[in-house]
């Protein structure tokens, strides 16, 4: 993987670039939808490809419960499996874990967990971290990290981001250990993950000792776990220094429409988010005035479609009113027609985003982001 | 509405026609997807497009109770409502009240419900079940008719057969009368159902008193009700020579891929069926011989897709194993991906019929068929 930074706005940390992937290039800022399943839920491929989707996230955790990671490298990895020939990224694991699954044993070599789907036990090193996703045949990987709730006090958030900077230096060494005759190695990348919870100085500690180790890139975890708005934006402010300038950032689990232009004008080059697709499928729809809840009975006999400005297939097609009562009516194409019309929305915004950093205009963007108050 | 019969096979009743609608023309024999809430359960237009489907069924009686068939001609029609400019058959909502509402209530005015939904009580008469499908702005429009469970004795199908007959006639008197100075009613067309049970006294004087009133196609409803399978089939050769061979014939309902050979061979040329997207939403798939039950545990590592013969999308893009692994996790995808198979099998089984009859050779797909003895 290659990280080719294209231009930098003038008056905030924003970035356009570029990634070279073994499955293709993505520009950035980017948005990442997820597919924890292998399926971005309700979505075909093709209509993926026809929102101009460039990369996809999966989970670890899910593919490695079921089907098994070596049941879909037995049919050929993850993108045949999945019928998706674009970039893939996947994560480690570690946050499911920590979120999804019940008796968890952490200790200094893993985590031991039962599955959310049938109880049984399993063990999740670094180690198998980095297995798990080689398996799979992903082109930008996770290290395992331990996840940390929140609140936390600086005790036991100093513990867990040294035992995240130990695993992140053993998926390093694994990493590149069992990749040294492995052709896909040279294109994929594996991605370092700055943990430390609110705190400043563990913070920066994490950032600067994985800056050492020399990764392709950068992660930022541990936000959008529930702390105010206003503080996760001012940690990525205090983290994005210690961030080396050439390599791309990515800011986990996040966000809002309002949080992508917040991250971007701290310098955070990916994003990843459920919050499009999960919203549809409540109805929730996003709009460039806010969100509409489409089961409103006002929308009852309304001919408009969810957001006139909108240039997405729902949007030229169908009537709030239809896609009420698609809802009511508990029909599977109301999952698919507001994922559609929700993927659009975000994947506009972070192009509109682009365009304003090229041409210098991306304060202007934040400014009516922020006038807007919405999302 | 116009009926071009093209040829007829020289050894059996088979038919290869064309029907002229106001949104297009089909090809016969046809098969109907059935779209009872103004969608195909789980696909966009654009994949039934992209199938080939030609002309969809949707349900009065679900669409009269929601979203309610003024909305949806204040919307612009049903056509535009669900975003499908290609024809629409309507039923009259008839069966649906026989089989789904509860406390009916049936007179010689009509027939008194309770809405599934919420409970609520309704009338409709022959002459509402023509302004709903007039309203919605159906292609082609079928008359009520009493609908009567099987097994029932001569008496009570007599008295439901000519109940069906002097509802048809108010039906069509009413159909003529509201549609006089309506452009679209030249480009519609109000279609007769053939009743009476199991008894060939009674088919043929339902058919013959039809035949009288001039409608320009004709229905065999009351079948695929719980009969058995020989039975349907010789009550279709009982009514068959008393349809007028110049009009089209449809066989309500039905029915299996081999049903729509064997209803082809007795001079079918529409048929309508809910089993190719419910089955493919149970995960079970059709094939050329026989189907499959994808969750099955044998398919846990097969590569192979649905059908190797098949040229869908889905069998040229994943494997069982995937579809299987969709299916295990509940992935919306899972019946997307199904229905779209299931929809392709029957659409490419009617095509196959298609040129088999332009060819003269149907004889030998019906005699495959009947070998194979599957479905």
């Amino acid at each position: 993987m290659r990280f080719e930074l294209i231009t930098k706005d003038k008056n905030t940390r924003a970035r356009r670039g570029r990634l070279h992937t073994a499955h293709g290039v993505i520009e950035t800022p980017i948005f990442m939808p997820v597919g924890t399943q292998a399926t971005v839920k309700s979505l075909t491929p093709e209509q993926l490809r026809d929102l101009q989707v460039e990369i996809l996230l999966c989970n670890s955790y899910h593919l490695f419960l079921r089907p098994g990671h070596e049941s879909v490298a037995r049919l050929g990895g993850l993108h045949k499996f999945m019928g998706w020939n674009r970039p893939i990224l996947t994560d480690s694991g570690g946050y499911q874990v920590f979120s999804l699954s019940s008796l968890r044993d952490v200790s200094e070599d893993g985590v031991r967990f039962r599955s959310h789907l049938d109880g049984s036990t399993h063990f999740l090193s670094p180690e198998l971290a980095i297995d798990v996703q080689q398996t799979l045949g992903s082109d930008i990987m996770m290290i395992l990290d331990d996840c940390l709730a929140y609140p936390a006090d600086h005790f036991a958030a100093e513990r867990s981001m040294k035992r995240s900077l130990a695993w992140a230096d053993r998926c390093n060494r694994h990493w590149i250990a069992t990749g040294q005759n492995d052709e896909r190695q040279k294109h994929s990348a594996l991605l370092g993950i700055v943990q430390g919870s609110i705190y400043g100085d563990l913070r920066r500690e994490s950032a600067e000792r994985l800056g050492a180790m020399d990764f392709p890139g950068y992660a930022i975890g541990g936000l959008a776990v529930g702390e105010p708005k206003p503080l996760m934006y001012e940690i990525i402010e205090q983290v994005e220094p210690y961030l080396p300038e050439e390599k791309p950032r990515y800011l986990m689990g996040v966000g809002t429409p309002a949080d992508l232009a917040e991250g971007v004008a701290r310098g955070v080059d990916m994003f990843d988010c459920v919050m499009p697709t999960r919203h549809a499928r409540n109805g929730w729809l996003f709009t460039k005035s806010g969100h509409i809840v489409i089961k409103h009975s006002k929308y009852k006999d309304d001919p408009e479609p969810i957001d006139a400005s909108c240039g997405c297939i729902v949007c030229r097609t169908y009537s709030r009113a239809y896609l009420r009562h698609l809802f009511l009516a508990g029909e599977i194409l109301s999952s698919v027609l507001n994922t559609i019309h929700n993927l659009y929305f975000y994947l506009d915004t972070i192009r509109r985003i682009r365009q304003f950093i090229e041409f210098h205009h991306f304060n202007e963007f934040l400014t009516e982001t922020r006038r807007m108050g919405a999302h």
